[in-house]
């Protein structure tokens, strides 16, 4: 368990010929979630910190809000042809009184919606979810404390650097102090990582700060912004058309294409100084 | 429906100041998939092609191998708040004799598996569904050919040119002509659109082809190819651990940053002419 990366031979063809080397991948293992025993997803993730990752996912889920909502999490029962536990199943046990999720494939949209799947049915499951609407959050930050993200984000991501295979996620404060970063092959599970890493820390919500986005912003970025009561996303890449909706409903500042100086900022931009 | 692009206003903050102008993001909209009337999976996809996309999403599922397996797939009863169709949710009717697919959480790893969660279960699971190996495709396709492939993708990428929103998937043939591009907000979507396209048009198994996508290659990737029979599966930037393993074990090769005249060639490079 716990490889963030696996040594694999390379034929590398280039202008200087071919060759034979070694090369650095991601790793990528299939992570199973289980809430009390009963199973609720499988991930395609890097492994390592496991335990946020579930708590960051159960939060966006609406299942849990605050630690004491979890009373454990475990690794299970999940052996591999050599008896050797693989780590790749977690469990979690819910505190009691905390109402465990759906489970089928609707959850995300149709429990709260008359109007059938449309993109409006999924921003009305969003809100109806969240506990911790960011919508109210005052914080300010400023274009050129946006600009230093990028770079913070980058000289943590240990892996992409060894094999450019990574996604990261980083919460900012709105002064520019980086708490946490994570890196994983999927973005939705860097995400959940350093949310899982925040709840765990009793700091959700997670009011006056930022999260950065090493790639795209799409709607389920969002939305585990706003589960977490984040009031700004900010995201390297383009934003889809759901994630601006998204944004501006929830309260949340959206920007995109944040690449040196410059910047687009899609929703409430009062929260950036000067604009 | 089938709009691809959503134009909102930006505030574009630069070194030339800051300026308000109008932006074009790339749609995203939620996809019910059902099989016979009952539901299989929920994606968040860029309107366009969805029969296509839910053909490939069911050929890599292992439920249909061939057009003729599909009865029917139209749109069906979902409407917005004023009573219009959202064009949202796909009914596949099977023909008779194909079997339904599951619907649990743990569909693609445990039904085949006596090893618990783990890399070696996920490619089991593949191996076990796979009606169109690869291994045995004795294509041959050149470097020179394969560098010109990132550009062919990128002109026929019309929506990334205006909102660098979406990822892009393509079919080569070993000769360098291109058969097919599809663009959406998810990677997955994209290669279950050009699959989906060449299942429609009688093309699967796609042997003498190879499959071209504008990021990373991950394991689902890798088994959307092996579910098509496709021997070759290149990718402009990074494979993931998982997605090595699972084309060495498929026979299929594997390539990674493809940029100019140069690439990585990390499985089965005999199909490479040169290597």
């Amino acid at each position: 368990m716990g490889r963030v990366t696996v040594r694999r031979p390379v034929l590398r063809l280039s202008a200087d010929g071919v060759h034979r080397r070694q090369d650095a991948l991601a790793a990528e293992e299939p992570l199973e979630l289980r809430v009390d025993g009963k199973a609720l997803a499988v991930t395609m993730r890097t492994p390592g910190h496991d335990v946020e990752l579930a708590h960051g996912f159960l939060l966006t889920e609406g299942v849990i809000g605050a630690a004491a909502d979890v009373r454990t999490a475990r690794y299970c029962d999940s052996v591999d042809s050599e008896g050797r536990n693989t780590y790749n199943v977690l469990d979690v046990a819910l505190a009691p009184g905390v109402e465990p999720p759906d489970t089928g494939v609707e959850r995300n949209f149709y429990t709260t919606s008359s109007c059938g799947v449309c993109g409006k049915a999924a921003l009305d499951a969003v809100k109806l979810k969240t506990r911790f609407s960011p919508a109210g959050d005052d914080c300010r930050v400023s274009p050129e404390t946006l600009a230093t993200f990028p770079d913070l984000l980058r000289t943590r991501q240990r892996v992409f650097e060894s094999t450019g295979g990574l996604h990261a996620a980083g919460i900012f404060t709105a002064a520019g102090e980086l708490l946490v970063v994570r890196e994983d092959v999927g973005r939705h599970n860097a995400v959940d990582k350093v949310t899982g890493w925040a709840l765990l820390d009793g700091r959700i919500p997670l009011g006056g700060s930022v999260l950065m986005v090493s790639g795209r912003a799409s709607f389920e970025l969002v939305q585990k912004a706003a589960m977490a009561g984040i009031p700004v996303l900010a995201a390297v890449s383009a934003p889809s058309s759901l994630a601006a909706e998204l944004a501006d409903e929830q309260g949340i500042t959206l920007i995109g294409f944040l690449r040196g100086t410059s910047m687009n900022v899609y929703t409430h931009s009062a929260r950036i100084t000067g604009s």
